[in-house]
């Protein structure tokens, strides 16, 4: 029973209170009404704001004790000297629950911690949970429900769900929604994480029935870290949870105290280790994160195996290719004699090697725009085949769409994850990309993004298959 | 004397005869002569071909005997089954060398590499020099020369040569030089090296004053490497070399050998080691490979230590970007007083560390437009500071360009590299980022990326340091 939960109210409150709304643009704070009005929160919206008669159009309040609704979620974000106060004053038995969205706290000394301190048991004290501070969220897109700093224009609803310690999507919160076709769910930041952790967040997430991938970044764990590993493992059974750990080294783990407060510790192979028997997928970097939730999102069908076949346009990128998928515990499949049969009358005047099968060659001795059609439907269909890595043609290069999509939307009724990358590297906001990825065929940057990926996923079956 | 090399009238012929030219789009021939016209080739083109009376408008030839000329390269690009009987006719006193493009030889087998011998044989005996077979070069584009098969409409000059096994640069070559924003001064392919090897290559763009980067794609080394080896730790004296291996695994290998009949064997551990000691900077993927040419390319003053200062904009991705440091043997700066006192007017109410320099912090408190010229300009005068790796804002904050920009471009003349990543990841053709770049600074598409190319930069001047 998902509605039970405590969190439930903040991803899906019916009235929302911003103290200190703006509509001056050159705060940061006038998106925060602003966004909602823009992607049609269909709450009741409560700016507070002294110094206002109306944000956006929106009657605003002087404080929070002239709103005489209740309030599920009260957003704070004004300056950390007058966070203490307003919580003093809270009318508790009208709110739901606070989004602290202010720094300045723990993750500045002494003197910050003491005041948080305060704050959490002023909040304790009245039976209200809080999210931060230093934390920018919630999110929660079937509610077109935003806190953001960020001008967002809309917010495609998606299966992904993020925590993060921070707001570290933030500048790149839109581009993610956008060109990076990511469709969210949920998001949450956790910040000095004074009362919410990453325990309450999972635990939401993990019963969630809109999220289907997890996506979890943190600087440290709170507490001893059992209940964390607990959940996480419980987790996993059911959705992938992909994590990316800030503070790994000694010098990260510095610069993360000051950050979020966090005690990082730089505890990277104890960490690694646990995080191993809990069936999470590790991600080294910010980009993987991104792929990684982008592969799981799109691939919602694990491969059978870990039999990959690949297809490139030049050959030395099959080589290189090959590699990456050896180095990731893929192994090259064997396609069989009816794949053979198949793809024979492409071949140049000599037998060439179905996997990695060169398109490079393909092309240079027939020409015709249906190559890419027959290999994709004979590995589809080839029992030796778990799961596909292809490169699509130069763009400059003659194919003709209906031969070309077809076959790779096919991949999900068959059940095998396929994968993509271009010839070039960037640039993956092109119309064929747009096409592909619509339907759920994902296209990543590169070959190593792509193998990585695939990878990934079969790690996450090799996991899942060991119950 | 890098006249006397016979590869100099491979890049810079006077006249090119190319056998099996054609003006039928539906063949990728007709880009040979179509793209020499395209760019601006000055020299003199003799296509040949016994079906067309001219090609684009050129005179045609029936067969390169009724040339009267002489010619400094025979580009081949026919049938390989008709190959050894040009060989056999070549008009061998009036050429300099030949580029064999064609493929089917020794990669694909006994019958082909008997063939191969032989044309090698005929060649020797006539004295005259060959590329390939199966390989698709070479490119100078200081003299507008280029074979490609794939439409090239410019060719911008740079100071990066590439040598490759194969030809696994062109379908993404036209982004590499357009959106990728890299200039190329040389290309050479290997292809199956009937003749032509990589301590050819090697030894000559070593000696181009043109090529300040050198980036080599090889399967295997031909022989038994001494000579390689030899000729790699000279080079790396004077300009980077920048190795991508394909074949590192087992199954790389044995994909290499169908693929340019290369004997890769896998020999990962003994190559990388050998690698290590002749200076070289190993790239582990196609990514890295072309990263890190951008940044010897954009870079060429080496940092005088490995002490980085780090600006991001949000905190989350500033304890990743330590981590990612520490990981790639970067130390994090401590900058000195003078940098204090410059930048403490811009903290929030609190006192924020200066290194990494959290821009989220900093702009919400303080949304001055020269937040970014205080920071760098302070970071490039500061003597406890070797490198910077700065994220760019995210693109719709206000940032007035003429505070932005200057800073940056004073790097140069400060001897530190500076490289920077935008909040988003990919699409890294915006008009700030060409602004950048047209002034040598680089634009990563991310901090693992850009941490890494910084990286590569300071373990080549630790080599550098021992001599």
């Amino acid at each position: 029973m998902i509605e039970t939960h405590f969190l439930h109210r903040f991803f899906n409150p019916k009235s929302v209170a911003i103290i200190g709304a703006s509509q001056n643009t050159s705060s940061v704070n006038h998106h925060l009404v602003n966004n909602l009005i823009n992607i049609g929160y269909k709450g009741k919206i409560f700016p507070v704001n002294p110094n206002a008669e109306s944000i956006f159009g929106i009657k605003a309040y002087n404080n929070v004790n002239e709103i005489q609704e209740n309030i599920d979620l009260v957003v704070i974000s004004i300056p950390a000297r007058s966070v203490l106060e307003i919580i003093q004053n809270l009318p508790y038995e009208k709110i739901g629950g606070v989004a602290l969205i202010t720094g300045g706290f723990s993750e500045i000394g002494a003197e910050g911690k003491q005041i948080q301190d305060e704050i959490a048991k002023i909040l304790k004290k009245n039976g209200i949970r809080a999210i931060g501070p230093n934390a920018l969220s919630p999110i929660n897109s079937r509610q077109n429900f935003i806190i953001s700093f960020f001008n967002l224009k809309k917010l495609p609803v998606g299966n992904v769900s993020f925590i993060f310690q921070s707001g570290m999507y933030e500048p790149r919160f839109s581009w993610i929604l956008s060109d990076f076709h990511l469709g969210i769910s949920k998001l949450i930041d956790l910040g000095n994480k004074m009362d919410v952790t990453e325990v309450d967040a999972l635990e939401y997430l993990s019963q969630d029935p809109e999220t289907k991938v997890i996506c979890m970044h943190l600087e440290a764990v709170k507490g001893n870290g059992r209940k964390f590993v607990e959940i996480l493992k419980e987790t996993t059974r059911r959705k992938p949870v992909i994590v990316l750990k800030g503070g790994r080294t000694e010098a990260g783990a510095q610069v993360a105290m000051s950050h979020t407060g966090s005690l990082a510790h730089g505890g990277n192979i104890v960490f690694d280790s646990v995080l191993k028997q809990t069936g999470a997928i590790r991600a080294d970097t910010l980009d993987d994160f991104l792929y990684f939730a982008k592969a799981f999102s799109y691939l919602p069908i694990l491969p059978r195996g870990n039999r990959i076949a690949i297809a490139t346009f030049p050959g030395g990128e099959a080589v290189l290719t090959a590699d990456l998928c050896s180095q990731n515990g893929l192994a090259m499949a064997r396609p069989g004699q009816a794949s053979y049969e198949r793809l024979k009358r492409l071949f140049p005047p000599w037998e060439v090697p179905l996997n990695p099968f060169d398109f490079g060659i393909i092309y240079s001795f027939n020409a015709s725009t249906n190559n890419y059609h027959i290999y994709i439907e004979s590995m589809l269909d080839d029992e030796n085949v778990d799961c596909l890595a292809v490169q699509l043609p130069p763009l400059t290069f003659p194919i003709k769409p209906d031969d070309f999509y077809p076959p790779f939307l096919k991949a999900k009724e068959k059940g095998k994850p396929i994968a993509l990358w271009p010839p070039h590297m960037l640039k993956l906001d092109g119309d064929v990309i747009k096409y592909l990825e619509k339907n759920s065929v994902p296209v990543f940057p590169s070959a190593a993004i792509t193998i990585k990926c695939l990878a990934a996923l079969n790690n996450y079956r090799l996991y899942l298959a060991d119950f």
